[in-house]
């Protein structure tokens, strides 16, 4: 099984911005970690993608179409507001878990707003850089059930 | 560790409402998956509790508090409208990772809000059954954090 | 053909509570009148059940399955708040005929919206206590239209 | 008794116009079934009007008073924007229960709103073109319990 | 000077309709004051046109171009919602002046929209049948300054 | 018959602020002319009040008891969010015309909103300098209806 | 090919009214434009119907049915308040092209609202008088594709 | 005099919960230091019934005519949506005092709609747990005044 | 204890102003009748401030500092809408106890609207007049509460 | 005449994104199908570019200026939330015609919104691929009109 | 160049009214430092004037006219919600500067309403005392640019 | 002290992008007189940087940290709606300066929308180019206090 995380904007920078909020480990540190779980697992693929470019995140959704199995995506910020990422959610074809490592819930009322969820198999939301092994695992939970 | 699997109102029908939403497994099905999950897992204990009830849930989340480390729990629609769970939530003091076994962002407008996750760890929604199992690691990975 | 007349939250007073708006009649000697009407028509049976409880009106939506044809059913003020009846009434599959016994439509604001009729047969309000006799004559009339 | 059965805008179309919605029956086939009903019923005269002229239906409206006893009224779209046909309803007189085909609350959002009913003695909505018997019963029960 | 006194929906049933907000006397009787009120007055002319017909006040309106120095228009409810007669308004060309005979303010909030207003030289609310008087002076004194 | 003319904030400067909304009249000059009107008119007394203060405003409308007939109030901008006096307008027991230099209509939105409106006997927008005469013969009308 | 061009309330006045807005041909000169440009173009028949009644103009959508392959229509201001016209295009059967000669989009908010166009093939707003003619060719190209 | 205080849901848990907004006195010490408030008082009795279900309250209200003089309700969050107990509390016929332990209009919004409020002699919010003290002691000045 | 019975817009008529509403006791009598009352219970010192004038009520919030121990505030319909007064409130620092004499969450809307509120020690609605010795009661607890 | 095909966000993907809404045809198709018809046409030039990128997007606007005759644009999902792209629309100073392969009024809500609109000719929405064709020969219309 | 450096409701009490948001300085320090760095500038001449009265506000800004280049205002909570304030600013017609102490934007939903801020030349938020000479810069600046 | 003038989307067009409203000044000029004054000021060394791409503006953002004591920044539209360069700037930990060229309050409703400022040390708008001065002076002044 073959699953892209795919990060979008701000989110090359988890570690140093607002460690308040999301935490003290670097993106690549969280990486390496969900690398070496997926190693311990067996039978499972991550590769990693991040951006905080609006039109190179909607053509990884699209060039990850026959290549994965399915996609870990948070897109930040950008789930609140970028119609142009829901487009290319709802035609990419590929199942996707979105997961946000804050409990947005419990922020601005414009971060209750989910653009991009109503075309994902389902959301998590909280529980800090732990979302990504939880999503991944929820994706497999899913593509397994299918087969 | 101990924990409660708590549901609220209408979910005691799962399995025989609207199965193309919730599917056709009942709540003791369900309830006799996890409990086989968490036996082969080891060094947990589940507990169940069900009511349709607003204030049975109430006391419920109150009674829990020195019993259990945390919650599992899918308030059903209550999500959406009781200011009266909300602030027992609030006031549980208990750890709870609320879950939903649809994608209630792909559903009618008002089960966007969301008046209990404010006041909780994280939320995931969607993945059908299988959002209690990994609610539960959800739970287990913070209470593992902290301690 | 069997009917179940379902009473929500303050229906229970009827006859007693604000009778400028809801008449003098107590809801026994409404269903008292329901009896005997059913009676005098022949072929139909009524059953009566009332309850103040969320709970419990959820609960009897379900339990009326397998045993009655449809439901007559005025929910209250629950039609205006109570998303999780709204999930009853959506998963119970019985037709239901929605009733409130003044016209909503000349009241609060708030008496406007309508949570649970999208998934009734149709709704009737106004009419006083002759509202329930108007709604099991639509219900037998829907039920003869299927067979 | 004398009532008048008066339909609104695009009703002279029933029986052709989105028949999922509306049914198969032309408005003269209702009113034809309508009046055999009366006449088996006894003591009871019905007329009939259709306009999809708004002063049209305002001059009906006031030509009514003091030759019916009362009026079933489908004002179709209107009754969801037509203040003008709400000055008329308001300043009629005579008893009016506004019925619809269809049960509106289960369409769109702007169909919601009920401008002619607060004005009404009560409405009904849905049950099709039974709709209209049902509405000249709770006519005639109103009549009946003011002499 | 020449004037056009217009009036829209339910105008034309004055002195019936809700005599108890807009008065006993019929629109004849209030259109032969007038007039005696311009004969005393001397070197005006009144004409007089009533329709509950919006495809009719609408035609009025541009007919009326090269025939009457202003008009005095109440068009009834249709001030509230007609965006076709805000049109004809605004394209009409000749100074009007908008009357109602009830306060529109102290009614319902939906009277308090007004939709032609914009594009009249003033309005003015309440004072009964008193009001086409009292426009009928404003527009002249409109009328008098631009000569 | 005794009329209190009052005016509001920001009118004494009428003739220098904004010449091409209110003219170039100063309110000096209105006023003389329109006791001139009086004088020639006969059996009409005018005083004359004007404030920038609030709170002075609403005492000259409590001394006006007693003293006046009647008032012809402009109140400024104080019309849109002065809800103190809109209680004192509600409070006086005086007959009131409201009028407004502008067509406040054709302006902001905010300048729709008439929260003193309701509580007088009829709203004149527009005409320039014009209105104070439209209101006080308004006025005049009402009070001679009522004796 | 047969064509219905429908125009609704104020267009006849167009040429007259507003031409900063609509230009200065007549209704007439532009029909008889597209005439020639039909028999230019050959196999296209046009007829044209204009009213400013908003019956006569749900009259003539049913009564189009099953004489013409599609129709160009402009409904002027009632494509944003006639919700008995937009059940009337729901249910007239064939493709509508909803067309306007200015660009609504440039203009007041309330013509954002496009009650009519979920109805329609597409809308085409703008482009003056030559939109009747895009619009022509667009129903055109549709129908040429069904076949 | 007898009064009867009555506790919603959540505030059985008073002391235990949220002890920094609601204080640490249990809901029974609050009770007995009001017991011998009136004791020492003299002239007043005092009874106390607490629930967390919507359905137990509205029945205690309803139970509570003809045995006590007035309440002293604290609904908790319940004011704010349960509009099953705004019809209770209309229906009741007991003078009720209305108050809540913390100042409502200083927390979340949603806390600002008070559906109870408009059927009660008064609401005082805020106080701590005095405000029992204080709306007993308001409650027995509108008793007092009637008499 | 030396307590400020402030009163704002209005409120110097109470008495003679909407009687229904507020009684026919004067601010003068009212103000004696506390004075009495103070005098018998002992330890006590009241003075009495009254003013229509935002700026005057400003200025007495401050000039109140050093002075008196706290303030019985009745802003009158300030409270809805100014916001001046809040940042007085709000920076006066002295506690205050908010009240009015009318049950205001059974008026209209806007009155609902507390913009005050929030800075004080908490907020008592209703109750006639006596609603100022409520006011100070409370007000008292709070200060002997604080020594 | 030479004229720019402008695509934004997505629209890279046409032809395998959501065929059921945009069709098996892909851009470069489309394109090849455009430049055919202008070759056919005679006198017109047609240039390609498109882009995910909001700033290159933006910059290919400007840079339009001086090379292009006018631009055909399809912004995609932009147009319902890029306030940089309007205003690079306004400044961009040339005729542009907004164009949509879907009839986006037939669409979700937030696609009503349109943010580009007010600053182009016009705007033609729904056609699917052929609304390309339709938006040029609009666009060299009001070329042409101009000349 | 003379400029006048405006202050109103609340800001008398600069210094001691919140000092964590508004600093310790008085009004009077403000004001001497501002002209200590008017005369080391040269060329400038500072006058200054305070109040909480609407009403004195206002007419400063009018008697402003004509001894002034231009103003520096600071209308304190005023800028929220005064219509009045709004139109005497806008008739004014001298080039003010608004300016704000704190950082409005950070603040309270109803402080973001800018009524004032469409009229001057530009708004300054945020920068404490500073802001003043903020202003007046900018104001200079402006002036400098005219001349 | 070490400062970035940071422009974002359509910043880099000024001069020639609707000069009415930005001037005829080019960015580059705009920083060169910038670039002179912070020599002749003295002490201070200044960067520039500008993009019409969201990824890129939100790189510049983090990489500025350590580099440059603070940053004034226009976003242009961005203001109005990423809330990725919100969080951007919320976790960027520089103080910054916004600041806009024209008085954003005086144009559209959506340019008042100020999603940025809540992160700033504060936000000056208008003043045209000299913006930037005045902000990089607001700036210094800040973090001069600081020290």
């Amino acid at each position: 099984m073959k699953i892209l995380i795919l990060n979008g904007i701000n989110l090359c920078m988890t570690g140093t911005r607002e460690p308040g909020k999301y935490g003290t480990k670097s993106l690549d540190e969280i990486n390496t970690s969900l690398r070496a779980w997926a190693n311990e697992r067996g039978n499972l693929e991550l590769d990693f993608f991040s951006t905080n470019f609006e039109g190179g995140f909607v053509e990884r959704l699209y060039s990850a179409r026959g290549v994965y199995d399915g996609i870990v995506m948070n897109a930040g910020a950008w789930s609140h507001y970028s119609i142009g990422i829901r487009d290319a959610v709802a035609g990419c074809g590929l199942p996707i878990v979105e997961v946000h490592m804050t409990n947005v819930f419990a922020r601005e009322e414009f971060r209750h707003t989910q653009l991009l969820a109503p075309f994902c198999v389902g959301l998590i939301s909280g529980f800090a850089d732990d979302v990504y092994r939880l999503g991944a695992e929820a994706l497999i939970s899913c593509l397994t059930d299918k087969k």
